[in-house]
This record gives C-alpha cells, structure tokens and sequence, in this order.
C-alpha cells in the first residue's frame, strides 16, 4: 500500500502560453498521465489566474496519486527574488506576484519559472541536450524563447532574468523588436517565426509565380507554418525563405558558440518544424562566423519534445529535479 | 622560522601579452612583490618559450619565500582538457602544448588560462566586480577579451574556450573582425581600440579643422590613446569618436545583461582610459535597448586594474583561488 502510493507520487506541470495554458499530470519518470488545457489569450489577471486554478484542479482530480507540487513555466522575465513577474510580451502578468497567489489557491508548493528554461529543463533531462554539461537552448515560435544549461543546471543570473537569447542583437540597425522589447535587430527580430512570415511576404511579392506568391495572391496570409508546408512541398521559394532565417539564425548560434562553448545548441519551438531547411543553413552560417575550436565542438540539433517541452520541464523543476 | 616561511609562501602570475610579458611575485593577499618583464612580440615559439622561462625564474630568484605554482594567463583560445592552446590571433601559441612544456621547464606546478578570464579573477578578487556573483568583464584594447563569473566562479565552457565575448556579432554585415576571426560585425570589430582608431580617422578627414583633423594631417597615427588624450582636452570631434564606440559597446552590454542578468559589467583594458566619455554613452545605449529587469539591476563599471589585471589574476588561479 505504502509502495503503491509511493510510486504514483507525482506534481502538476503547467505551460502558460500567449494563446492557451496545457496542465499535465507528471511522474517521477517524466512520463504524462493526463492533460487539461484551457484558453488564455484575451483574459483579464484574475480570469488568467482562475483559468490556472481550474487547469490544475482537473488535472489534480485526475491524477493517480497524491500532487506533490505544482510547477508554472510562464512567458515572463522573473524576479526569482519575489516569484513576481517583471516583464510580459503577451500575458498579463507583469507586477503579478504569481507564485503567492498559487500557493494560497491551490494548497500546493509551487515553483514558477520562465517557460523556456522549462523548455531547456525538459530537453536536459529527456531529451536532445541530455547528458550535456553545457546547453543553449532556443525555443523558435511567435518569438524566441532561450534557456542555459549551465555546469550542468539552469542558468538563471544575478535575480532569474537571464538567458533572454532572443533579446540579442546581430543587425544594429535592424528592424524594431517586437511586444514589449525596446531594442532592434535582436535575433527574435530576425530569426523568428514572425520574421519567416515577413521575409517570406517580401519573397512572394518578389516571386509571384512561385507557391508563396501564389498562395499570397490567392488571400492568404503567409505565416511561418504555411512557409514551412510550402518548402516540405518543394516551393524554391519558401525553401529560400526558410534558409534566410536559418543563416540569421545561424549567426545567434555563432555568437552563443563563442560566449558559452557549448556541447550543444537545440533549436525547438514551432519553426523547428521546418527541420534541416532551418538547420543547414544555421550550422554553414555558424561554422563560416564562430570561433575554433568551439565551431568544432557544437552539435547543432532540433528539439526532442514539442510542444509539451515547457509543460513537461515545469514538472521537472516541481520534481526538485533542478 | 615555520611561520615565516607560510607566511612568504607565494605564487608567481605572468601575463603573456601580444607585445610584452610580465611576470609578477604575488603573495596569498595578491600583494605584487618583484616583477620582470621580456618582449614577446616576433618571436617563434621555442624562444617564446625560453622568455617565458627567464622570466619567471628571475621572479622566482627575487620571490621572498617558496613559489608554490606558476600561473599563466596567455591571449589564446584554451582546450583546458590538454593545456594545449588552440587558437592565438596575436601570438605563435596555436597547437603548443603549453602548459606540459612550462611545467617540466619550471618544475613546478603550472596552470594556463586565458588572459581575459586572469583579468576577470583579479576583479572579482579584490576589483570592480568584488562581492558580485554574475559578472561580465570585458578588456577593451587592440580587441576585446572577455571574462566571465557566473554564479561566483570563472565559466569556461565545454572545454575551455568560452567567454569570447569580443566575437559576438552585433552588426550582421558589419566590419571584418580582426586576426584570425573568420567573422565580421563582431563586438571587437566595431568598439575595441581598433575600431576607435578606425572611427576617429573617418572623423578626422570630415572634420579638418579639429583637434583630430589637425592630428591627422600633421602626420601622427590616430590610435587609440591620442584620441583618449585629445578627448580628455575637450576636442569635441575626438570626443564625439569615443561616443560612437561607446554607443557600440552598449550595445553589447545590453546583449550580455540580457543574456547573463548580472550584477556587474567591468569594462578595462586601454580604452577606459577614456572613463566616462566612453562608459556614459555605453549605458545609455544600454538602457535604451536591454530589458527589465536587467537593464536597471546592472552597474557598468570601469575595471580596477589596469596592465596588471592579468598577472594578478594568474597569480589568483595558481594560488587555487579559482
């Protein structure tokens, strides 16, 4: 009875993103044994935060065992100091002292962190940067989410704001960031899913022949995902548009090559769905631009887990894995 | 007699500059006793080597007790598994076993390590970045070194090489990067010394009739410690080029309080002999482009140590400080 209970020991895992929140019921084994999700975008602090309360209380009744913790990956510079939120680009939860409130609705030890070191916690563990000492992981959707694995565990410097590798500029003069970002020519500016979708627009207009320009012509909007079926399919010009990004991307990943000599850089995220059309011309881009014997040493591969990996990292960090 | 000998017990730190060496005798305060200096500009390897070895054993002949250890700092790109240097932009140290060879010369333990990542222990020791768990340190000079103390230790990557802080592009297109860098628009490339020089001469020819202008056409080189010094006498063009470096190296500042969330950003080397004309337009830049919280819990910061940085450092590591 003792061991039965014992083994069904597990915590909550929860990914707030921009558009819907994914709780999951996680084991010691980092295997997934029910999910809730619920809508996220477009609510107000306290529906965001009932939403939350509502997710895990599904997931805990479905649970087969006793909830041990709660882990929250949310997409929001941390001040780990006060488990407050500092800086939000598509939630409202800035100023929200969202580890307090959690505690005291749910009755729960409650971690929260950063969605993309959940991201880099999950992929650490399980995944494509597993049994590596030092990590640099880039999640690419909307934006780009980063996470350090650093001597072996997150990275999270001087009060939990580190590893905003998006944030990182490679064009000076480049185009304005996006949300909240005050600067240009950061690496999301270039190198995200919504930079695909603009230089994949310029592309179509260029090449109206081409599926891209086809597809503009015909209304629809080009997005990173339709770029990316569009180059699975074979269309020159969304496949040129991919390797823009990449090589933009590849420059990110020789600037993190010099600064972190890293064993491995994993690229995850939604645009990772564009598979070696992203990453060839990332690894040519890096091994023209960083440094021996660094260039030499990084691997340079997709991510293991999807879209689960914040949810699934959350539940890591809950675990007391990290 | 014991006591006397523990207490004269000391280490030997050298600093194995492009154009220069300097050994120092440092005591377990990192109080400098006796220094020699060679020239290490032009030679081959093996009489490098052999300067290397005067050096430090006229230091040792001056020492006031027993050296326990010898410790380098050296302006190459380590593999810290070998203490083999791999990459050296200035100096004959690529492939040289460095480390094996100074130990059997000396008899004594050796350690070996990057110059900038000494530096970066001399101020965390006893310097600008004391008391600071995440530091950035970057040595501004010909090019820019980098140091980093992450989590109160200096962070070496993989397998040493890390922290080439210099080498972050930061301008996609920009300027051809220096030696033996394969890259172009790299921090080093648009706000070292060089780069100053570089900038000062362009604004020299514009501007005539400036402190710079007349510089120029008298026939002196503009480099980096003229402008420094026309810049302290108040010439507005000499000074508006310290700015424009300045704005440059904000922007890697801003890069690393987004990447790293530190404490502390230490900026040495010769440039900052400029102070605040450089330091000032540096933050600026920061602020207008890092994220919060990071860009208001960061204090940019001139380095306490100026040429001996290094040394002292080295002498630190072999002290088993580090």
């Amino acid at each position: 009875m003792v061991a039965a209970v014992a083994a069904a020991s597990c915590v909550i895992g929860v990914d707030l993103g921009g558009t819907k929140l994914l709780a999951g019921v996680v084991d010691e084994g980092l295997g997934v044994h029910h999910r809730a999700t619920r809508q996220a975008n477009g609510l107000e602090p306290a529906d965001l935060i009932d939403a939350c309360v509502a997710a895990v209380e599904e997931a805990r009744a479905a649970a087969p065992g006793e909830v041990r913790a709660v882990g929250f990956g949310i997409p929001c510079l941390m001040d780990q100091r006060t488990g407050r939120g500092v800086m939000a680009v598509n939630l409202p939860l800035a100023d929200v002292p969202f580890r307090d409130l959690m505690t005291e609705r749910l009755g729960l030890p409650v971690i929260v962190d950063n969605d993309a070191n959940c991201a880099a916690v999950a992929e650490h563990r399980l995944g494509a940067a597993q049994g590596a000492s030092e990590a640099v992981v880039l999640t690419i959707g909307t934006g780009i989410g980063g996470g350090l694995i650093l001597r072996g565990e997150v990275y999270r410097g001087a009060i939990g704001a580190a590893a905003e590798l998006g944030h990182m500029v490679v064009d000076l003069d480049g185009p304005r960031c996006q949300g909240n970002c005050p600067n240009r020519g950061c690496l999301e500016a270039v190198a995200s899913g919504t930079a695909l979708g603009r230089e994949a627009t310029r592309l179509a207009r260029e090449q109206p022949d081409s599926g891209l320009g086809r597809a503009l012509a015909s209304g629809r909007a080009i997005t990173g995902p339709l770029v990316t079926e569009l180059a699975h399919d074979g269309d020159e010009a969304a496949i040129e548009a991919i390797a823009l990004i990449g090589r933009n991307l590849g420059v990110g990943i020789a600037n993190y090559a010099n600064i972190f000599n890293p064993e491995v850089v994993v690229i995850g995220g939604g645009v990772i769905g564009a598979g070696e059309l992203l990453l060839a011309p990332a690894r040519d881009e890096m091994l023209r631009r960083a440094l021996r014997p660094s260039r030499d040493e990084v691997r340079v591969v997709a991510a293991r887990f999807g879209t689960e990996a914040g949810m699934i990292g959350a539940a890591a960090m809950a675990l007391g894995a990290e």
